[in-house]
């Protein structure tokens, strides 16, 4: 039967754009290497058409569809699993950037799209195209659909879903549902979109999306800011929320340990606020779109009042593009000094922003309590409540006898995010990583109305079965 | 079986909230008086529990539930039929603000709350809760949230959906989802939050939501324009958005004829450019963090530019808050103003901003060679693509041979919209009244999407039956 399916395939879209398990070794383990899958075949389709033609030839004989982008994922949502049952669907051929309309501020491009391509495409036409995240130059723009994805300027522009106004999706079905719509407005029924959008490609799959651009900020102000404690840091987010209203672009935590860490893995780098003593820095940016010195007189007048209302410790103003990029590196070598530094343990979690200073007191101690001389290098996203709650080995004991721990501490953080009202998946998804423990932070209602959400789209369960949600068979 | 649902209700709430249909006339005919319907009770539950309780009785026997908020809805979306058996739930008791967050920027308000009081409640807080529209007094959230209300604000702050982070929903069966999350990142499955906003309570009834807050603008700006042509309005909107970037928080169209209705009917009213000979003109308003003297700075430098470049006629800028306010007025005043001229042809279309003026010249053109001397009264929020094209009698001719038309002459409106890549309904929705017509504008998939959605989150059609879709009993 495999083997009828992979002929039937090469039929379809030509040999060369079918590959077997051994051919697409790449595609079939995840970034983390914490997932390794089997396939029927890796299927290249040129265009929308080829890809409906897969999945009905896949319906028809029953055959799971897992679809990938640029397989930059954290949870293993784009890994098939190892029944080597599922088609991989990989929509790199479909690359093309479709429209650019610059009176409409869109532009429509194909799910295959890097990231960056997209931002490239969008500067050269003098508009921006915010999304924004570590992975830009290898990740999709159809991945980052399928995974709503965060980054560093939701705070300005929102998540992926917010960019977004149209899509062109291949159903479970194989019918193809045009909704490139280039609209602001428009109140004609169901939001598909937005159930499309974070689906995981469990829902449906998303060959093109239709997005929104902004204009390109004229300058740019950029500051490293030190704080006595994250309950001012919190307070100075809502001073320059108010101060800078939409010019506020980024802000972005980092606690004095790691600061430490980038110092100790990248000695070349900046060494702001050098023994300084404060616990809690933060990367601060605003966009401006009048001119260098309104932009600098801004940030100056806020950040002034700020230090009279006493509402940080110190300030590192960028004085150039070069001390800005410097600024930015440390927020950006954040994963790489991790790595670096031997695995620790991930979580992406967010809270709301008035819960953060609770949150993290609360878990930090529990946390010590239950596994003394744990080290903790939390960051990210503070204008979104979304940290990255990450928490190493105690200096002493070793990477492997605390990865032991991973479930067990784990489920202290996120019961601990969820009392705080927040989320276990602030921006990384669900996939096959997180699935099990959704069932206890969802409720029994929420769960079964996305069963049957599930059901109703995908009723053979054949759009990355195991993702996301256990699905019963029916 | 009415009569015994009638008592086991008075039982339930109590017989003081529960109304038969005589009493419960005024919410049986909507705002345009176009529908009339008849129920076997109104009710007015308390609490979330009672509307959860009030839908399983439904649900146990059979009976369909209309959900209505302020009543101001022009799709009929909010009047049960003439059958007599639905319950219509009115969830006026249901007013509470639950929480304010000022910290986490949001607060949580039950979907009885007027709109106005959550502006209001907003802004006692120092913050903007953005929705605003014709309606704000006597609409209600709730209604908002049903039908993802648009308005004047849209431009900068987006729809009723992007000021949404979570809900409270009864579902079709009467159990109680809590989504109430304050959370500006989370991506823990399906997105059901937006999928209920929008569904006019076909998929669930919205009992509360956890709303966004922006920082109050310090200081605005604003000043009516005039245009030599349509495509000089387009232009200068992409030229101020740019200059403005998300200060823009305004942009409404306007035509010579409707200054020239407004002048006929509000004689005492300002009247700006009397005379002047353009056929265009635009209400635009900044939005300032800084000061009033930073807004006028701002505003007078990107004008200016305009100026030099062509890209506006004239300019008549508002010297102090009452010359604002009387420009608003203008805006504001045209739905009353084309109400005392007698009834007209309303459609709420949209376009992408690029296809405006391509839209406007082609449909103008055929409405004139098929109704020669029909006048058009168009007007709208240019900034998001919709324009409210509405079209009278021709002097000479009477209402009643001009509405006689009425079908015909809109077929010709929404094709043309359909055809320039538009909306049939940019912010009012579908209702009863758009229900038939758009099977016409939907594909076969997407309309297929929409009722397996329907199907599986209310297998009985009994929430609102009969709008938005038809749904084939099964």
């Amino acid at each position: 039967m495999s083997r009828r399916i992979f002929l039937a395939l090469q039929q379809l879209l030509g040999p060369s754009h079918v590959q077997n398990s051994e051919e697409a070794a790449p595609y079939l383990t995840d970034k983390q290497g914490r997932y390794v899958g089997q396939v029927i075949a890796a299927v290249h389709p040129a265009n929308t058409e080829e890809v409906a033609a897969v999945v009905r030839m896949c319906v028809a004989t029953d055959t799971p569809v897992v679809v990938q982008g640029g397989n930059t994922g954290l949870m293993g949502g784009a890994t098939p699993d190892a029944s080597g049952r599922a088609v991989l669907l990989l929509l790199d051929r479909m690359n093309r950037v479709r429209t650019v309309d610059i009176d409409n501020d869109t532009l429509t491009v194909e799910a295959g799209c890097i990231l960056q391509t997209v931002q490239d495409v969008a500067r050269d036409a003098g508009r921006l195209f915010p999304l924004s995240l570590g992975a830009e130059g290898s990740c999709t723009i159809g991945g980052n659909l399928g995974t709503n994805a965060g980054g560093t300027a939701v705070l300005r522009y929102g998540n992926t879903r917010e960019l977004t106004l149209g899509l062109e999706v291949v159903t479970a079905e194989g019918e193809i549902w045009n909704g490139l719509r280039g609209l602001r407005k428009d109140n004609t029924g169901y939001d598909l979109r937005d159930l499309f959008i974070g689906s995981e490609g469990t829902l449906g799959i998303i060959t093109a999306a239709t997005l929104k651009l902004f204009p390109l900020p004229k300058a740019r102000a950029t500051a490293l800011l030190a704080f006595d404690s994250l309950a001012q840091a919190v307070q100075l987010l809502s001073h320059v929320r108010a101060g800078f209203g939409a010019s506020l672009t980024a802000f972005e935590l980092l606690s004095a340990d790691c600061l430490s860490l980038l110092r100790e893995q990248f000695p070349q780098g900046p060494q702001p606020f050098l023994g300084a003593g404060q616990p809690w820095f933060a990367l601060l940016e605003l966009s401006d779109n009048h001119s260098e010195s309104h932009a600098r007189q801004t940030f100056e007048e806020v950040l002034g009042e700020a230090f009279e209302r006493e509402l940080l410790a110190n300030a590192w103003i960028a004085e150039s593009l070069v001390q800005s990029e410097a600024l930015w590196l440390l927020r950006e070598n954040m994963s790489e000094a991790q790595k670096r530094a031997g695995r620790n343990m991930k979580h992406d979690i967010s809270v709301p922003t008035s819960q953060v200073v609770a949150f993290v007191a609360h878990t930090d101690a529990l946390l010590q309590a239950h596994f003394p001389g744990v080290r903790h290098f939390t960051f990210g996203h503070l204008g979104d409540g979304n940290l990255h709650y990450n928490v190493a080995h105690p200096l002493g004991s070793t990477v492997e006898a605390h990865m032991a721990d991973y479930a067990a501490l784990s489920l202290l953080v996120h019961d601990s995010a969820h009392a705080h009202g927040g989320s276990i998946s602030a921006e990384h998804g669900i996939g096959q990583r997180k699935r099990d423990i959704l069932e206890r932070y969802k409720s029994p209602v929420e769960l079964d109305l996305m069963r049957r959400i599930k059901q109703a789209l995908d009723p053979k369960n054949l759009l990355n079965p195991g993702k996301v949600l256990e699905v019963l068979a029916s």
